[in-house]
């Protein structure tokens, strides 16, 4: 069997690939737009396609909830039911055991949470976790895990990442096949040992790639570029691996450079509806009275029909009239604006040149005016 | 120099044509999506564009309150300001003084509002509604008259008609040329001979089109018929005829019956937002059960992104979880339903059959199960 991932350029430890799945290629380093909900949140999935992403996260916990596992299965799965014919990753549900503790309980059978809509409970085992993605239709799902918040105590974070290992065996077991990946999930907590005896035990059982869980909670960037590096140093190199919930600019770059391959973040669709754009030289807030007669675009060098379209002030016009639009050109800007990043990144380590871009980026962000 | 307008099918009282403006050709019967904000709610200039739309209305009012009159014409007009490279007509603010009453005073000289955004008065008069017009670029522009509610009493309609008279003359003497066009606004309130004699007095005026205003405004569909019928026979065979704020596909089809050329409405974008999605057999709602598990679309017929692209299915499932995607495609949808219907009707009135055309749809829309 051909493998799903092969890498193609190193630039240090940074590296260039391609995951096949069987909706199509992922290029790597990549970054994946969140659709929780089955949407990106604004856009249209052909403009969300347009920006260059190649692959989008989904959630699957969400989506059992509502509108229910097997709706979108016998609507012919998530590509089908949201008009996106292309590669999905969809996520366990374990990291509400941290966003909606208070809703979610942990057994070591599996996690129970509470519906918000409805109240009715739902119990989701490792085994169900998986058997759920397989039946969204995900091209990639993710092992159930237990993650803690920032600060937990050291023996209840043990705790929750040796559960997290016998989940991850459980998970490994019902692997579905028939062309779909699972990918592990690597915990440790804040501890630089246990990161490495987690990345060890998950790259043990023998994943499509292996995911880096329960960082950029809260922790300094230090410690969470120390737990990265520490997780790396223990997982395979011929395996992608994905750092969940990440992040800016300069924390991808980062992350790449330590190795990593794979990011999601909601923050710049978030950032969009709040009215920031991104650039390479930092945020744009376009409520601010700045840009109330700028008529220039968001970044002049961004192809997006945000910055083809429209100014800054026609924006800011917007945002002050709680208009749609604004939240639809901003969400789909700072997308493009991540995508290109990650096509610029994989150019620079393919021609060797990926810390001077590096440091290029961050220079340009670090003297961004504020 | 050239007519405007020029009438091309004749069937019974209704018609074909087009207006010509600075911007482009409009195809009568027509109707104008509204975009009160510079923006038609949730949607891309360039998908307005392409449900068929000629024109869109915007408002002078409130574009002057926000992000005012200054920064539009700054900006090179609202065409450039909002991207939408095509013929506006823009409302001058008298509607307002029935639709906010509450923070509009009239008299002779002009209309006096009250911010909402920072208490600030804004002073309209006659001339300076069709300065500010012009300056932000619109291709049609509308005199400022004095609606009133339905139930005004007779005197005080009376006494509003004759000032929007006084008013239209003030507005004729400034017509500011320059390819530009200038439609009068007959009243009336709901006395059929009122509504003659204001119809006649603007059609005295010379304008290049005229509008029927005040109706639609709660009184009953008979009511509207005749005061549209009292109106449409004192005004000029060789003039677009605009009713302004309407309506329904039965209503519409009604005043085009009529000889009416132009329309606007906020309802189809309104109800979009509410989840209420118009087909030739009723409206749907996409918030209710039924549409919980449909896999179909909106309407089989329709060529729109919302109906070529998604189920009902996952339209509730937008709606239940308050994604702005479902704004947007029903927006979108509910834009190219009217659009199409313009075009079927034009098609009609060109081969003789509206008539039977217009029975046939009002036939499914009465027969449609509620």
């Amino acid at each position: 069997m051909t493998p799903a991932f092969a890498t193609e350029a190193v630039d240090g430890d940074a590296r260039t690939g391609t995951l096949m799945t069987a909706h199509g290629a992922v290029r790597t380093p990549a970054f994946m737009p969140v659709g929780t909900h089955a949407t990106v949140k604004a856009l249209h999935p052909d403009e969300v396609r347009a920006t260059g992403v190649d692959i989008l996260l989904c959630n699957a916990y969400h989506l059992a909830l509502r509108p229910g596992i097997d709706l979108i299965e016998r609507a012919g799965g998530l590509q089908a039911f949201m008009g996106w014919d292309h590669p999905i990753l969809t996520d366990s549900g374990g990291y509400q055991l941290v966003s909606l503790a208070e809703v979610a309980a942990v057994d070591e059978g599996g996690a129970t949470f509470v519906s918000p809509y409805d109240g009715s409970r739902l119990r989701v085992t490792p085994e169900e976790a998986v058997r759920n993605q397989a039946r969204l239709g995900a091209d990639v799902l993710m092992c159930l895990d237990h993650p803690v918040a920032h600060g937990t105590a050291p023996d209840v974070a043990r705790d929750a990442t040796d559960r997290t290992h016998r989940w991850a065996e459980r998970c490994r077991a019902v692997h579905p096949g028939d062309g779909r990946l699972l990918f592990g999930i690597a915990q440790g907590g804040f501890d630089a040992g246990a990161r490495r005896d987690s990345a060890r035990c998950i790259a043990g059982l023998d994943f499509d790639g292996v995911a880096i869980g329960g960082l950029s909670v809260g922790e300094p960037l230090e410690t969470m570029l120390a737990m990265t590096e520490a997780s790396v140093s223990e997982m395979p190199g011929d395996r992608p691996r994905y750092f969940m919930g990440l992040g800016t600019d300069s924390e991808l770059l980062a992350a790449i450079a330590l190795g990593v391959d794979m990011f999601d973040c909601v923050v710049p669709t978030r950032l969009a509806r709040n009215g920031s754009a991104l650039t390479p030289d930092g945020r744009l807030s376009l409520r601010n009275a700045a840009a109330r007669d700028d008529f220039g675009p968001i970044d002049p060098e961004c192809p997006c029909a945000a910055c083809t379209g429209f100014s800054r002030a026609y924006l800011r016009h917007l945002f002050q009239s709680g208009e749609i639009l604004a939240h639809r050109l901003v969400s789909l800007h700072n997308i493009t604006h991540l995508a290109r990043l990650m096509e610029e990144t994989r150019g620079a380590i393919g021609n060797g040149t990926f810390e001077a871009f590096r440091a290029d980026r961050d220079g340009r962000l670090r003297s961004a005016p504020r």
